[in-house]
């Protein structure tokens, strides 16, 4: 299982990737197998090429993420954080939930947002 | 499955029940068989009993919740939360996450916190 500060610091890569635009660090954080649920309660995608895609639209739309609370790990293979999306027009909150592999590659992510965590 | 609204304000309630001291509210929130594991990583607790136990013991130890940033809710069945929880000579940043059955109880309650989202 990964250390608990491999898994913070794998989530502050992310958002600091994300922000910069670099797809190829975002999604390399994910096993090739991974499954995200975004948001929780719509279809899931599965594997790397979608996971590419999924992310490519994100920058391209414009996101932008701030972290609303320090990051959290856990006693065991997961870490969360709270953190605000600005997309232009349009505000998400959203709570990200990652499951990390034994080799610390992010297996899952599931993204708690539903109707009432947009403003527009 | 629960609106999300719903899912939010039970949310809510955990933290103002907690706060006041007000074990039976939040206990009544969850289903009989409902299973805890908090921190994420150690032993899971589960059913009524255990659960009453469980938040006994937490508010008779003096913990306080603060949330970080707002309730987020989902497209299913779960909500989450990032919030501070102060202990006499202690404080912990966690992130719960709840997933409710159709009844609207909460039926899984997950706390993420590891051993770097503790200050003495």
């Amino acid at each position: 299982m990964p250390s608990h500060e491999h898994m913070k610091q794998a989530l502050q890569t992310y958002v600091d990737a994300f922000n910069a635009g670099d797809v190829a660090t975002v999604t390399g954080l994910y096993a090739d197998d991974a499954v995200i649920e975004d948001p929780v309660g719509h279809p899931q995608i599965t594997g790397r090429a979608a996971i590419e895609e999924f992310y490519t639209n994100a920058v391209a739309g414009g996101a932008k993420l701030t972290l609303d609370a320090p990051i959290r790990g856990s006693h065991g293979d997961r870490a969360a954080m709270a953190f605000t999306i600005d997309v232009p027009g349009m505000r998400i909150r959203a709570i990200d939930v990652m499951t990390f592999g034994a080799d610390g590659k992010i297996i899952r992510m599931d993204a708690h947002w539903g109707p009432g965590d947009i403003e527009t």
